[in-house]
């Protein structure tokens, strides 16, 4: 990898009011999503006009994006204590069902990329799911290879069904606040564990 | 229940006419989604104006609404004679993959319904949700019972993460068709599966 010189002047300080306005966009979607006055909540809070903010951006769907890569780029820190894919993605949904607002972004804008290839955020998502399926499977293929988890399914199938099962719960969850996504996805990663013989085969319910 | 007495004469055309529309709508949706042109295709094939094919559904969600409800049903009517409901979830999703535009019809108005309480669709998906679950799990006992299906899991965690698999799959599909999503049921119904045991642990990948 090449160094990368820090940069100075007007641009680091551009760089900086971008990433302050994210900050607070971020808190202003976390509990509502997007709503019709969430733009003009950014700007009263970070003293600018609506114009001005989306100068940081481009577009107010550039912005949405801008949104959730930097949630991506939060949880990726959160998580890099974690033991385990599972515990990781645990966490994450922990910590969105705190964040209903960021959810439905997440599903507005991820579905809205899938349905149509010529979308603004379609390339993100795309190698969102390839990055994540990646590295999921580096940490399952170590799980596996230290006997904690189950070796009769590939890798990469239970990596895919991990983040299917986190996206599709959210939309459950949606419907229905009473789902528990962190219990469920936690039976989800103790069904990717290795049987631990007779003894615990059928456990009461 | 009370007996339903067969509707007659003006009113069972309109219905009839209603259901001709309907799979008219589905054979359109069935291979490009909702596009700007669809409700003119389905007039031409119909034979009515555009507000002629409205008329029957009161408005363009509600033909939309009607159409997903109508692949329900004709869904349900393919999953009779399985024998598990992983099986009839598979069947689902292998039929899936051949009808890419009700794919995304399902996932644009699953999103939209999801994001907003009050969507004229929110009802009709949470019933969608609470109704298959009860299905499935229904299902899955059944599977425990006869020794088939694992009993260290709940059957009704394992019934919201085969939806949520299900759901979550079409969305990494429509970002990479190579996402093969029947493998990847069968893989989440194996993992349902009660132990086998030794000799069939650690099968050779």
């Amino acid at each position: 990898m090449t160094g990368k010189r820090k940069p100075r002047g007007p641009y680091r300080k551009g760089i900086e009011r971008r990433e302050q306005i994210l900050d607070t966009a971020l808190e202003v979607f976390s509990q509502h999503g997007d709503r019709g006055s969430s733009l003009q909540e950014i700007a009263d809070r970070v003293g600018l006009t609506q114009a001005g903010v989306l100068h940081y951006f481009g577009s107010r769907e550039e912005l949405l994006l801008a949104i959730l890569k930097r949630r991506d780029k939060l949880d990726s820190q959160v998580g890099e204590d974690v033991r385990s894919p599972g515990e990781a993605v645990t966490r994450t949904v922990r910590h969105n069902m705190e964040q209903s607002g960021l959810v439905k972004l997440f599903v507005a804008l991820s579905a809205a990329a899938a349905t149509d290839p010529v979308h603004h955020a379609h390339g993100y998502f795309a190698d969102r799911y390839r990055e994540l399926t990646g590295q999921i499977v580096r940490g399952l293929e170590q799980g596996q290879h230290s006997g904690q988890v189950r070796k009769d399914v590939q890798a990469d199938h239970m990596a895919r069904l991990l983040l299917a099962v986190s996206d599709g719960l959210q939309l459950q969850w949606l419907m229905d606040p009473s789902v528990d996504m962190v219990a469920l996805v936690e039976t989800f990663n103790q069904m990717c564990l290795a049987w631990a013989g007779p003894a615990e085969a059928e456990p009461a319910r």
